[in-house]
Protein backbone atom coordinates (compact mmCIF):
# COMPACT_ATOMS: atom_id res chain seq x y z
CA UNK A 1 0.00 0.00 0.00
CA UNK A 2 0.86 3.55 0.38
CA UNK A 3 0.51 6.41 2.49
CA UNK A 4 0.30 10.20 0.97
CA UNK A 5 -1.03 13.41 2.67
CA UNK A 6 -1.30 16.71 0.93
CA UNK A 7 -2.17 20.15 2.60
CA UNK A 8 -3.58 23.51 1.26
CA UNK A 9 -3.51 26.22 3.79
CA UNK A 10 -3.20 29.62 3.85
CA UNK A 11 0.82 29.59 3.62
CA UNK A 12 1.54 27.32 0.95
CA UNK A 13 1.02 23.56 0.06
CA UNK A 14 2.65 20.12 2.24
CA UNK A 15 3.34 16.99 0.26
CA UNK A 16 4.32 14.04 2.55
CA UNK A 17 4.50 10.46 0.90
CA UNK A 18 5.87 6.97 2.33
CA UNK A 19 8.10 5.09 -0.01
CA UNK A 20 6.86 1.34 0.32
CA UNK A 21 5.89 -0.65 -2.43
CA UNK A 22 4.87 -4.53 -2.20
CA UNK A 23 3.19 -6.82 -4.43
CA UNK A 24 2.40 -9.62 -1.36
CA UNK A 25 3.88 -8.68 2.02
CA UNK A 26 6.84 -10.93 0.92
CA UNK A 27 8.05 -8.50 -1.70
CA UNK A 28 8.72 -5.36 -0.61
CA UNK A 29 10.77 -2.21 -2.28
CA UNK A 30 11.36 1.26 -1.87
CA UNK A 31 10.15 3.95 -4.25
CA UNK A 32 10.10 7.97 -4.75
CA UNK A 33 6.02 8.39 -4.89
CA UNK A 34 6.34 11.96 -4.69
CA UNK A 35 7.82 13.36 -8.01
CA UNK A 36 8.64 17.34 -8.11
CA UNK A 37 8.67 19.44 -11.59
CA UNK A 38 9.30 23.13 -11.69
CA UNK A 39 10.66 26.12 -13.42
CA UNK A 40 12.01 28.03 -10.21
CA UNK A 41 10.77 31.27 -10.51
CA UNK A 42 7.40 29.99 -12.42
CA UNK A 43 6.01 27.29 -11.70
CA UNK A 44 6.11 23.93 -9.31
CA UNK A 45 4.55 21.08 -9.02
CA UNK A 46 3.88 18.62 -6.88
CA UNK A 47 2.59 14.36 -7.90
CA UNK A 48 1.88 11.70 -4.98
CA UNK A 49 0.92 8.46 -6.45
CA UNK A 50 -1.07 5.39 -4.65
CA UNK A 51 -1.88 2.45 -6.92
CA UNK A 52 -0.18 -0.22 -9.65
CA UNK A 53 3.67 1.32 -9.35
CA UNK A 54 3.65 -0.02 -13.20
CA UNK A 55 1.13 2.76 -14.04
CA UNK A 56 1.85 5.54 -11.84
CA UNK A 57 5.26 5.34 -13.08
CA UNK A 58 4.41 5.74 -16.91
CA UNK A 59 2.31 8.35 -15.97
CA UNK A 60 5.29 9.92 -14.33
CA UNK A 61 7.50 9.07 -17.42
CA UNK A 62 4.64 10.39 -19.68
CA UNK A 63 4.65 13.52 -18.43
CA UNK A 64 8.55 14.58 -18.13
CA UNK A 65 8.62 13.20 -21.42
CA UNK A 66 5.45 15.36 -22.72
CA UNK A 67 8.13 18.41 -21.16
CA UNK A 68 11.49 16.83 -22.83
CA UNK A 69 9.94 16.41 -26.09
CA UNK A 70 10.43 19.30 -28.84
CA UNK A 71 8.14 17.43 -31.48
CA UNK A 72 5.08 17.47 -28.51
CA UNK A 73 2.19 19.55 -29.48
CA UNK A 74 -0.03 18.82 -26.84
CA UNK A 75 -0.01 21.10 -23.25
CA UNK A 76 2.59 19.83 -20.58
CA UNK A 77 2.94 20.75 -17.38
CA UNK A 78 5.44 23.55 -18.17
CA UNK A 79 3.33 25.25 -21.03
CA UNK A 80 -0.21 25.21 -19.26
CA UNK A 81 -1.64 28.27 -17.75
CA UNK A 82 -3.22 27.22 -14.98
CA UNK A 83 -3.15 24.46 -11.88
CA UNK A 84 -6.94 22.77 -13.50
CA UNK A 85 -5.18 22.85 -16.74
CA UNK A 86 -2.14 21.01 -15.25
CA UNK A 87 -4.51 18.80 -13.48
CA UNK A 88 -6.10 17.69 -16.71
CA UNK A 89 -2.59 17.19 -18.23
CA UNK A 90 -2.11 14.50 -15.45
CA UNK A 91 -5.40 13.26 -16.02
CA UNK A 92 -5.15 12.81 -20.15
CA UNK A 93 -1.88 11.13 -19.20
CA UNK A 94 -3.65 8.45 -16.38
CA UNK A 95 -6.20 7.71 -19.55
CA UNK A 96 -2.92 7.30 -21.88
CA UNK A 97 -1.77 4.51 -19.54
CA UNK A 98 -5.25 3.22 -19.31
CA UNK A 99 -5.49 3.26 -23.35
CA UNK A 100 -1.93 1.79 -23.64
CA UNK A 101 -2.09 -1.26 -20.40
CA UNK A 102 -6.02 -1.60 -19.00
CA UNK A 103 -6.83 -3.99 -21.63
CA UNK A 104 -3.49 -5.96 -20.66
CA UNK A 105 -4.37 -5.41 -17.29
CA UNK A 106 -7.98 -6.89 -17.85
CA UNK A 107 -6.88 -10.07 -19.31
CA UNK A 108 -4.63 -10.62 -16.02
CA UNK A 109 -7.89 -10.00 -13.76
CA UNK A 110 -5.89 -6.49 -12.40
CA UNK A 111 -7.84 -3.56 -11.64
CA UNK A 112 -6.65 -0.50 -13.48
CA UNK A 113 -6.36 1.67 -9.87
CA UNK A 114 -4.33 4.55 -9.53
CA UNK A 115 -4.95 7.96 -7.13
CA UNK A 116 -2.77 10.73 -6.86
CA UNK A 117 -2.61 13.91 -5.13
CA UNK A 118 -1.56 16.99 -7.51
CA UNK A 119 -0.78 20.07 -6.39
CA UNK A 120 1.32 23.29 -6.74
CA UNK A 121 1.34 27.38 -7.93
CA UNK A 122 1.30 28.96 -11.64
CA UNK A 123 2.49 32.44 -11.25
CA UNK A 124 -0.93 34.53 -11.57
CA UNK A 125 -2.92 31.51 -9.51
CA UNK A 126 -2.58 30.53 -5.61
CA UNK A 127 -1.48 27.36 -5.27
CA UNK A 128 -4.06 25.00 -5.65
CA UNK A 129 -4.35 21.02 -4.20
CA UNK A 130 -6.27 18.04 -6.01
CA UNK A 131 -7.37 14.47 -6.07
CA UNK A 132 -6.86 12.77 -9.42
CA UNK A 133 -8.55 9.31 -9.87
CA UNK A 134 -8.05 6.54 -12.15
CA UNK A 135 -10.87 7.53 -14.24
CA UNK A 136 -7.90 11.09 -14.61
CA UNK A 137 -10.70 13.24 -13.46
CA UNK A 138 -10.30 15.16 -10.18
CA UNK A 139 -11.49 17.08 -7.20
CA UNK A 140 -10.31 20.21 -5.83
CA UNK A 141 -9.23 21.09 -2.39
CA UNK A 142 -10.81 24.13 -0.76
CA UNK A 143 -11.51 26.30 2.71
CA UNK A 144 -13.86 23.29 3.97
CA UNK A 145 -11.58 20.07 3.06
CA UNK A 146 -7.93 21.02 3.44
CA UNK A 147 -5.92 18.28 2.78
CA UNK A 148 -6.44 14.72 0.65
CA UNK A 149 -5.13 11.61 1.91
CA UNK A 150 -4.58 8.44 -0.80
CA UNK A 151 -3.43 4.96 0.36
CA UNK A 152 -3.99 3.83 3.53
CA UNK A 153 -5.65 6.78 5.18
CA UNK A 154 -7.60 5.86 8.51
CA UNK A 155 -5.05 5.48 10.54
CA UNK A 156 -4.10 8.80 10.28
CA UNK A 157 -6.94 10.77 9.70
CA UNK A 158 -8.30 11.19 13.38
CA UNK A 159 -4.97 13.76 13.96
CA UNK A 160 -5.31 15.25 11.29
CA UNK A 161 -9.18 15.79 11.53
CA UNK A 162 -8.43 17.42 14.91
CA UNK A 163 -5.50 19.60 14.13
CA UNK A 164 -5.70 20.45 11.01
CA UNK A 165 -6.34 24.55 10.78
CA UNK A 166 -6.10 26.90 7.45
CA UNK A 167 -3.75 29.59 9.19
CA UNK A 168 -1.34 26.89 10.37
CA UNK A 169 2.66 27.68 9.60
CA UNK A 170 3.99 25.01 7.06
CA UNK A 171 6.32 23.48 9.59
CA UNK A 172 3.16 22.91 11.68
CA UNK A 173 1.74 21.07 9.51
CA UNK A 174 4.66 18.79 8.25
CA UNK A 175 4.82 17.70 11.90
CA UNK A 176 1.21 17.15 12.28
CA UNK A 177 1.20 15.06 8.74
CA UNK A 178 5.05 13.16 10.35
CA UNK A 179 2.57 12.43 13.45
CA UNK A 180 -0.06 11.08 10.82
CA UNK A 181 2.63 9.14 9.46
CA UNK A 182 4.08 7.95 12.63
CA UNK A 183 0.48 6.36 13.54
CA UNK A 184 0.09 4.89 10.12
CA UNK A 185 3.15 3.31 10.47
CA UNK A 186 3.01 1.75 14.02
CA UNK A 187 -0.08 -0.37 12.96
CA UNK A 188 0.36 -0.75 9.09
CA UNK A 189 3.02 -2.60 7.61
CA UNK A 190 2.09 -1.90 4.22
CA UNK A 191 3.08 1.44 4.77
CA UNK A 192 7.13 2.34 5.27
CA UNK A 193 10.05 4.75 5.72
CA UNK A 194 11.92 7.28 4.42
CA UNK A 195 9.12 9.98 3.92
CA UNK A 196 9.56 12.25 1.43
CA UNK A 197 8.15 15.69 2.26
CA UNK A 198 7.95 18.93 0.33
CA UNK A 199 7.48 22.56 1.87
CA UNK A 200 5.75 24.97 -0.82
CA UNK A 201 5.61 28.32 0.34
CA UNK A 202 3.09 30.44 -1.34
CA UNK A 203 4.95 32.68 -3.99
CA UNK A 204 8.21 31.03 -3.93
CA UNK A 205 8.09 29.39 -7.21
CA UNK A 206 10.87 26.78 -5.67
CA UNK A 207 10.83 23.64 -4.47
CA UNK A 208 13.68 24.02 -2.51
CA UNK A 209 11.94 23.05 1.34
CA UNK A 210 12.70 19.35 0.34
CA UNK A 211 13.73 16.46 2.76
CA UNK A 212 13.65 12.64 2.94
CA UNK A 213 13.26 11.42 6.59
CA UNK A 214 14.79 8.27 7.24
CA UNK A 215 13.79 5.96 10.34
CA UNK A 216 16.86 7.34 11.99
CA UNK A 217 16.10 10.98 11.21
CA UNK A 218 16.71 12.79 15.00
CA UNK A 219 13.85 14.95 14.48
CA UNK A 220 11.31 11.93 13.57
CA UNK A 221 12.58 9.93 16.65
CA UNK A 222 12.23 12.82 19.17
CA UNK A 223 8.51 13.25 17.72
CA UNK A 224 8.20 9.49 17.19
CA UNK A 225 9.07 9.17 21.30
CA UNK A 226 7.61 12.51 22.18
CA UNK A 227 3.91 11.70 20.88
CA UNK A 228 3.95 8.55 22.45
CA UNK A 229 4.96 9.98 26.14
CA UNK A 230 2.24 12.65 25.77
CA UNK A 231 -0.31 10.45 25.16
CA UNK A 232 0.26 7.88 27.55
CA UNK A 233 0.70 10.98 30.01
CA UNK A 234 -2.67 12.65 28.52
CA UNK A 235 -4.06 9.23 28.70
CA UNK A 236 -3.83 8.66 32.74
CA UNK A 237 -4.66 12.22 33.54
CA UNK A 238 -8.14 11.12 32.28
CA UNK A 239 -10.54 9.77 34.77
CA UNK A 240 -11.17 5.83 34.81
CA UNK A 241 -14.09 4.36 33.45
CA UNK A 242 -16.88 3.37 36.33
CA UNK A 243 -19.43 1.41 36.28
CA UNK B 1 -20.33 -0.11 9.03
CA UNK B 2 -19.49 -1.22 12.48
CA UNK B 3 -16.75 -0.69 15.02
CA UNK B 4 -16.18 -3.49 18.02
CA UNK B 5 -13.63 -4.03 20.36
CA UNK B 6 -13.14 -6.88 22.60
CA UNK B 7 -9.68 -7.22 25.26
CA UNK B 8 -8.60 -10.11 27.15
CA UNK B 9 -6.65 -8.92 30.00
CA UNK B 10 -5.21 -10.43 32.94
CA UNK B 11 -8.14 -9.05 35.38
CA UNK B 12 -11.20 -10.07 32.26
CA UNK B 13 -12.39 -8.98 29.31
CA UNK B 14 -13.76 -6.01 28.11
CA UNK B 15 -16.31 -5.36 25.09
CA UNK B 16 -17.27 -2.42 23.22
CA UNK B 17 -19.30 -1.97 20.02
CA UNK B 18 -21.30 0.75 18.57
CA UNK B 19 -24.65 0.24 16.99
CA UNK B 20 -24.67 2.16 13.85
CA UNK B 21 -26.29 -0.26 10.94
CA UNK B 22 -26.61 1.23 7.77
CA UNK B 23 -27.96 0.05 4.40
CA UNK B 24 -26.51 2.90 2.13
CA UNK B 25 -25.55 6.35 3.64
CA UNK B 26 -29.42 7.31 3.35
CA UNK B 27 -31.20 4.06 5.65
CA UNK B 28 -29.27 4.34 8.96
CA UNK B 29 -30.64 2.54 12.34
CA UNK B 30 -29.45 1.70 15.71
CA UNK B 31 -28.77 -1.69 16.54
CA UNK B 32 -27.56 -3.72 19.82
CA UNK B 33 -24.77 -5.58 18.35
CA UNK B 34 -23.69 -6.52 22.27
CA UNK B 35 -25.50 -9.82 22.61
CA UNK B 36 -24.76 -11.39 26.42
CA UNK B 37 -25.76 -14.68 27.79
CA UNK B 38 -25.54 -15.57 31.02
CA UNK B 39 -25.79 -17.92 33.88
CA UNK B 40 -24.65 -16.54 36.74
CA UNK B 41 -22.12 -18.24 39.04
CA UNK B 42 -21.36 -19.86 36.14
CA UNK B 43 -21.05 -18.96 32.56
CA UNK B 44 -20.98 -15.66 30.94
CA UNK B 45 -20.99 -15.21 27.16
CA UNK B 46 -20.47 -11.71 24.89
CA UNK B 47 -20.63 -12.23 21.04
CA UNK B 48 -20.50 -8.82 18.98
CA UNK B 49 -21.23 -8.90 15.33
CA UNK B 50 -20.05 -7.38 12.36
CA UNK B 51 -21.25 -7.47 8.88
CA UNK B 52 -24.48 -8.28 7.15
CA UNK B 53 -27.04 -7.52 10.09
CA UNK B 54 -29.77 -10.26 8.20
CA UNK B 55 -27.17 -12.86 9.16
CA UNK B 56 -25.77 -11.64 12.44
CA UNK B 57 -29.38 -11.36 13.64
CA UNK B 58 -29.94 -14.85 12.47
CA UNK B 59 -26.81 -16.25 14.27
CA UNK B 60 -28.03 -14.93 17.93
CA UNK B 61 -31.24 -16.22 17.34
CA UNK B 62 -30.54 -19.24 16.77
CA UNK B 63 -28.27 -19.80 19.98
CA UNK B 64 -31.00 -18.29 21.84
CA UNK B 65 -33.14 -20.89 20.64
CA UNK B 66 -30.74 -23.56 20.98
CA UNK B 67 -30.80 -22.35 24.88
CA UNK B 68 -34.44 -22.42 24.76
CA UNK B 69 -35.50 -25.28 23.12
CA UNK B 70 -36.31 -28.39 25.23
CA UNK B 71 -36.45 -30.72 22.14
CA UNK B 72 -32.43 -29.48 21.20
CA UNK B 73 -30.20 -32.23 21.31
CA UNK B 74 -26.68 -30.75 20.10
CA UNK B 75 -24.27 -28.69 21.95
CA UNK B 76 -25.74 -24.91 23.30
CA UNK B 77 -24.07 -22.22 24.74
CA UNK B 78 -25.11 -23.36 28.38
CA UNK B 79 -24.40 -26.59 28.04
CA UNK B 80 -20.92 -27.02 26.94
CA UNK B 81 -18.16 -27.25 28.99
CA UNK B 82 -15.13 -24.87 27.47
CA UNK B 83 -14.93 -21.71 25.76
CA UNK B 84 -13.31 -23.93 22.58
CA UNK B 85 -16.66 -25.48 22.15
CA UNK B 86 -18.87 -22.84 22.67
CA UNK B 87 -17.05 -20.74 20.17
CA UNK B 88 -17.64 -24.17 17.75
CA UNK B 89 -21.17 -23.75 18.60
CA UNK B 90 -21.17 -20.08 17.22
CA UNK B 91 -19.36 -21.35 14.74
CA UNK B 92 -21.66 -23.66 13.53
CA UNK B 93 -24.87 -21.17 13.93
CA UNK B 94 -22.74 -19.45 11.19
CA UNK B 95 -22.88 -22.36 9.08
CA UNK B 96 -26.60 -23.16 9.67
CA UNK B 97 -27.36 -19.39 8.80
CA UNK B 98 -24.92 -20.20 5.47
CA UNK B 99 -26.82 -23.10 4.46
CA UNK B 100 -30.29 -21.22 5.15
CA UNK B 101 -29.20 -17.90 2.98
CA UNK B 102 -26.33 -18.39 1.64
CA UNK B 103 -27.81 -19.17 -1.88
CA UNK B 104 -30.24 -16.70 -1.97
CA UNK B 105 -27.73 -14.11 -1.15
CA UNK B 106 -25.34 -15.31 -3.87
CA UNK B 107 -28.54 -15.27 -6.09
CA UNK B 108 -28.66 -11.71 -5.34
CA UNK B 109 -25.06 -10.86 -5.90
CA UNK B 110 -24.92 -10.14 -1.84
CA UNK B 111 -22.20 -11.11 -0.22
CA UNK B 112 -22.52 -14.09 3.21
CA UNK B 113 -20.44 -11.44 5.49
CA UNK B 114 -19.85 -11.39 8.76
CA UNK B 115 -17.36 -11.26 11.80
CA UNK B 116 -18.04 -11.81 15.73
CA UNK B 117 -16.04 -11.39 18.88
CA UNK B 118 -16.69 -14.04 21.22
CA UNK B 119 -15.40 -14.46 24.46
CA UNK B 120 -17.00 -15.06 28.56
CA UNK B 121 -15.59 -17.59 31.06
CA UNK B 122 -17.10 -20.85 32.04
CA UNK B 123 -16.60 -22.46 35.60
CA UNK B 124 -12.70 -24.61 35.57
CA UNK B 125 -11.48 -22.10 32.74
CA UNK B 126 -9.84 -18.67 32.14
CA UNK B 127 -11.46 -16.29 30.64
CA UNK B 128 -11.19 -16.44 26.83
CA UNK B 129 -11.49 -14.72 23.45
CA UNK B 130 -12.42 -15.69 20.02
CA UNK B 131 -12.84 -13.75 16.73
CA UNK B 132 -15.04 -15.67 14.33
CA UNK B 133 -15.05 -15.59 10.77
CA UNK B 134 -17.93 -15.92 7.93
CA UNK B 135 -16.80 -19.66 7.32
CA UNK B 136 -17.58 -20.10 11.35
CA UNK B 137 -13.74 -20.66 11.96
CA UNK B 138 -11.81 -18.72 14.51
CA UNK B 139 -8.42 -17.67 16.34
CA UNK B 140 -7.95 -16.85 19.88
CA UNK B 141 -6.46 -14.03 21.19
CA UNK B 142 -3.39 -14.97 23.15
CA UNK B 143 -0.63 -12.69 25.58
CA UNK B 144 0.64 -11.27 22.60
CA UNK B 145 -2.91 -10.36 20.90
CA UNK B 146 -4.83 -9.02 23.38
CA UNK B 147 -7.28 -7.61 21.40
CA UNK B 148 -9.63 -8.36 18.43
CA UNK B 149 -10.80 -5.62 16.22
CA UNK B 150 -14.08 -5.75 13.76
CA UNK B 151 -15.48 -3.47 11.52
CA UNK B 152 -14.34 0.01 10.97
CA UNK B 153 -11.02 -0.93 12.93
CA UNK B 154 -8.27 1.63 11.38
CA UNK B 155 -9.07 5.11 13.01
CA UNK B 156 -9.50 3.75 16.47
CA UNK B 157 -5.68 1.25 16.11
CA UNK B 158 -2.86 3.08 16.66
CA UNK B 159 -4.33 4.48 20.23
CA UNK B 160 -5.01 0.38 21.35
CA UNK B 161 -1.73 -0.21 20.13
CA UNK B 162 0.27 2.07 21.99
CA UNK B 163 -1.37 1.85 25.31
CA UNK B 164 -2.71 -1.38 26.12
CA UNK B 165 -1.25 -3.70 28.54
CA UNK B 166 -1.95 -7.18 29.65
CA UNK B 167 -2.30 -5.80 33.46
CA UNK B 168 -4.30 -2.70 32.85
CA UNK B 169 -7.41 -2.09 35.00
CA UNK B 170 -10.75 -2.69 33.41
CA UNK B 171 -11.74 0.46 33.69
CA UNK B 172 -8.36 1.70 32.31
CA UNK B 173 -9.26 -0.95 29.12
CA UNK B 174 -12.96 0.78 28.84
CA UNK B 175 -11.24 4.41 29.08
CA UNK B 176 -9.02 3.01 26.25
CA UNK B 177 -11.62 1.72 24.30
CA UNK B 178 -14.17 4.92 24.65
CA UNK B 179 -10.88 7.04 23.18
CA UNK B 180 -10.80 4.33 20.21
CA UNK B 181 -14.20 4.84 19.57
CA UNK B 182 -13.95 8.73 19.60
CA UNK B 183 -10.98 8.49 17.22
CA UNK B 184 -13.39 6.48 14.92
CA UNK B 185 -16.56 8.75 15.76
CA UNK B 186 -14.80 11.67 14.42
CA UNK B 187 -13.52 10.26 11.28
CA UNK B 188 -16.13 8.13 9.35
CA UNK B 189 -20.51 8.57 9.71
CA UNK B 190 -20.78 4.81 9.88
CA UNK B 191 -19.80 4.12 13.60
CA UNK B 192 -22.32 5.94 15.51
CA UNK B 193 -23.33 6.01 18.88
CA UNK B 194 -24.51 4.83 21.44
CA UNK B 195 -22.23 2.52 22.66
CA UNK B 196 -22.68 -0.46 24.60
CA UNK B 197 -20.03 -1.95 26.81
CA UNK B 198 -19.43 -4.80 29.29
CA UNK B 199 -16.80 -4.91 31.49
CA UNK B 200 -16.17 -9.25 32.74
CA UNK B 201 -14.04 -9.38 35.79
CA UNK B 202 -12.27 -13.20 36.08
CA UNK B 203 -13.87 -15.26 38.07
CA UNK B 204 -17.24 -12.93 38.16
CA UNK B 205 -19.46 -15.13 36.35
CA UNK B 206 -21.37 -12.34 36.04
CA UNK B 207 -22.49 -9.81 33.18
CA UNK B 208 -23.43 -6.91 35.42
CA UNK B 209 -20.88 -4.71 34.36
CA UNK B 210 -22.75 -3.26 31.57
CA UNK B 211 -23.32 0.10 30.47
CA UNK B 212 -24.82 2.05 27.39
CA UNK B 213 -22.71 5.33 26.95
CA UNK B 214 -24.98 7.66 24.56
CA UNK B 215 -23.70 11.15 23.18
CA UNK B 216 -24.85 13.11 26.10
CA UNK B 217 -23.25 10.88 28.81
CA UNK B 218 -21.67 13.38 30.96
CA UNK B 219 -17.80 10.79 31.18
CA UNK B 220 -17.85 10.36 27.59
CA UNK B 221 -18.72 13.90 26.54
CA UNK B 222 -15.93 14.74 29.41
CA UNK B 223 -12.96 12.34 27.88
CA UNK B 224 -13.99 13.41 24.24
CA UNK B 225 -13.28 17.20 25.09
CA UNK B 226 -10.30 16.39 27.38
CA UNK B 227 -8.49 14.10 24.87
CA UNK B 228 -8.64 17.15 22.19
CA UNK B 229 -7.63 19.05 24.72
CA UNK B 230 -4.47 16.62 25.75
CA UNK B 231 -3.86 16.03 22.13
CA UNK B 232 -3.94 19.54 21.43
CA UNK B 233 -1.33 20.24 24.27
CA UNK B 234 0.55 17.53 23.26
CA UNK B 235 0.88 18.49 19.61
CA UNK B 236 2.14 22.36 20.97
CA UNK B 237 4.60 20.90 22.95
CA UNK B 238 6.60 19.18 20.00
CA UNK B 239 8.68 20.98 18.05
CA UNK B 240 8.45 22.17 14.85
CA UNK B 241 9.63 20.91 11.78
CA UNK B 242 12.36 22.46 9.70
CA UNK B 243 14.03 22.29 6.66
Amino acid sequence: MTYCVGLKLDRGLVFAADTRTNAGVDNIATFKKLKIWEKPGERVFALMSSGNLAITQSVVSILSEQIASHSNKGPTLMSVDTLFQAARVVGSAVREVRALDGEALAASAENFYVTFIFGGQIMGEEPRLFQIYSAGNFIEATDDTMFFQIGEHKYGKPILDRVTRHDMRLGEAAKMALLSFDSTLRSNLSVGMPIDLLLYNTDSFSAERQKRISRDDPYFQELSAGWSNALRKAFTEIDEFEI
